[in-house]
């Protein structure tokens, strides 16, 4: 059989993760926390097992959950959706990503990504028959020139997708961006897929500018989102995508094929701990504003340049005045012998930069975030 | 936004599901127990909360999971697979039938399936661009008449994709059927996908004919399974794949990017569940062979006529001798005067041969069995 991906290995996640393990190095590679989800959330979990909600849930998601998710968007972007039309419970916000490229985009099509671009993007895409019109982001800031983006558009484009918070940059769109966005896609008919599953976690006081918060495009965007993130269970795998009632029927078409349904016992537990308890996304900034700043502070005596985070939980870090080598040279170096995985970000790009920049995830407890600062500082 | 799917609406589990609940009708549509899991698996997966195992599963499931998915393959089958490279946990069977059909299948290519076929099958086969060719079952035995599969191959052909036990008739494969199969795919590069996720539910003292099994199948086959059939939590969402080393590097390039990972703590419990209590899925076949029989027993003073069930937990009836009306509409009228919800056959049909048939499902507790048997004898 010959590969329909030929471009696709295994994600740079499981084997950074599989190199952190075999080396004993820390990891601060695959973004996930190493510190729990809330007891509350978990006891819930046990509570829905143990109250028999063990078969199929909807294959829309949860009624109860749905109406949380609305109640949500109404309250941080002021926008009002269908929690029966609107809104859909994924398996994971990759599989959100994955469902909205398969609903929207057909073969021969064109959608723009810009780079560096999570690596689940661009298989998507191929796997309908697509292709990903590369745009790389303005280093060091990595923000989007939207000139570029205007020359990019052809008869072809069907899609374009941003994420913000950036992964794995941590940069975040500004409401003038979004201005920018609406009048390219005007009088098209473009779907904006917009990956927003670091929406609670932007700093400095900073506001999350949802394509939610913006009419004209939230009427033509699949906004996704992942509890995995906000809520520190990565690994019970809970996204969901919103979006217009005509789009989000289409969505479903394909994501009652894919994964039909999710886990039901943890919907339940979502549903339940968003009503009770909607200040902990609220509080979920200040959370992660002082880990990154603690992590900052710890690596201030090394040798690494420390980029700018407006948001997400990833420090970028420039190398270059400890090594000259390509960023996967240095990632691999790093875990056998430097005793700490990190990510790099020519995995992200169609045509890799050359920049000497690496990512580390913070979402760590402080022992972790001092074990590898103290190997960071070393080299 | 067209439609890449013009011919799928909502599926019609979800539909029968949502009219039983508005209709307060007895559910033996969808497909799901309404007992619980082991209690030892709810009491695992909560262990595995609190033991902190609640970020990202490695992406191809955890490796005490597949490992115990090994032995049990060697043990039942015969078959000697690599938990390492041949075995991929997913979020359901549901996605791995997705996966293995977006890994193998191309634009302009032809999958056989056989009708009744379950309603992902097809969706998903479209949405690579390719096209579905249907050979319909011979009723009432819901066998396959291997010469026409014979005349539906071409050059095109990528595909046959099998299910046994069947949904929805119980029908089941024999060994002879598997060698059939096995000399019609010779000297081809067919790939056989074979959903078995009913493969611990089969009567009457008969063995389940897995692919795997048969070593010249196995060697160009997919297997699909469904814990969430065996252990009685469909909710849950965990099923694998089994696969030679080749087809599955190929299935785990498109399930990384389909859903990364599996709910982590269910894995954890399923691992410990099968190395500690490997006789529940021994035991399946009398424990549903009880239901089927006393469901059996229940319906008999009914005017629906009984049809054979060799294996899975459906039991196809015909109503001709009460009324003269098609499935579709005597499902609507079940559910809404009846009070009993059920699911017909025509949606699993490319074209419907207008039999007088609907499937029941009878993974129930004996009070659900006799009050829809109660609905069922009044008709
Ligand atoms: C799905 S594994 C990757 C997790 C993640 O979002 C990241 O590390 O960027
Ligand atoms: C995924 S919902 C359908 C469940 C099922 O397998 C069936 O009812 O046939």
């Amino acid at each position: 059989i010959e590969t329909k991906l030929p471009k696709v290995g295994t994600t740079i996640f499981s084997v950074m993760s599989h190199l952190a393990v075999q080396h004993k190095a820390v990891n601060l590679g695959q973004g996930f926390p190493d510190f729990e989800p809330p007891q509350a959330l978990r006891d819930a979990v046990s509570r829905a097992m143990a109250g028999g909600l063990n078969q199929y849930a909807p294959g829309i998601g949860t009624a109860a959950l749905r109406e949380q998710i609305a109640i949500k968007t109404e309250r941080l972007y002021g926008h009002k959706v269908s929690a029966d039309s609107d809104i859909t419970v994924t398996s994971g916000a990759t599989e959100a990503l994955f469902a909205a490229i398969a609903a929207v985009v057909r073969a021969g099509e064109e959608v723009i990504v810009f780079d560096p671009a999570y690596d689940s993007y661009e298989p998507a895409i191929e796997l309908q028959g697509a292709r990903a019109v590369h745009i790389p982001l303005t280093v060091p800031t990595f923000s989007i020139d939207w000139q570029r983006v205007r020359d990019a558009i052809t008869p072809r484009t069907r899609m374009i997708l941003i994420n913000s918070p950036h992964n794995p940059s941590g940069a975040v769109l500004s409401a003038q961006d979004l201005d920018e966005l609406a009048a390219i896609v005007r009088d098209t008919s473009i779907v904006v897929l917009s990956d927003e599953v670091y929406e609670h976690i932007v700093y400095d006081g900073a506001e999350h500018q949802s394509v939610l918060r913006h009419p004209e495009l939230a009427a033509r965007s699949i906004v996704v989102s992942s509890f995995g993130k906000t809520y520190h269970c990565t690994g019970w795998k809970v996204g969901y995508a919103v979006a217009p009632t005509k789009l989000s029927a289409e969505f479903r078409k394909v994501h009652q094929y894919l994964t039909f349904c999710t886990f039901h016992p943890a919907q339940v537990a979502f549903a339940e701990f968003l009503a009770t308890t909607p200040e902990h996304y609220l509080e979920l900034p200040a959370f992660y504003q002082a880990k990154r700043d603690s992590f900052r502070n710890l690596l201030a005596p090394s040798r690494l340049k420390l980029l700018d985070v407006p948001g997400g939980y990833f420090q970028l870090v420039d190398y270059s005045s400890i090594r000259d080598e390509d960023d996967v040279a240095f990632c691999e170096r790093l875990v056998k012998e430097g005793g700490v995985a990190a990510i790099p970000l020519t995995p992200f790009y169609e045509k890799a930069p050359g920049t000497r920049l690496v990512r580390l995830c913070f979402a760590k407890s402080d022992a972790t975030m001092e074990a590898a600062a103290e190997r960071l500082c070393k080299l």
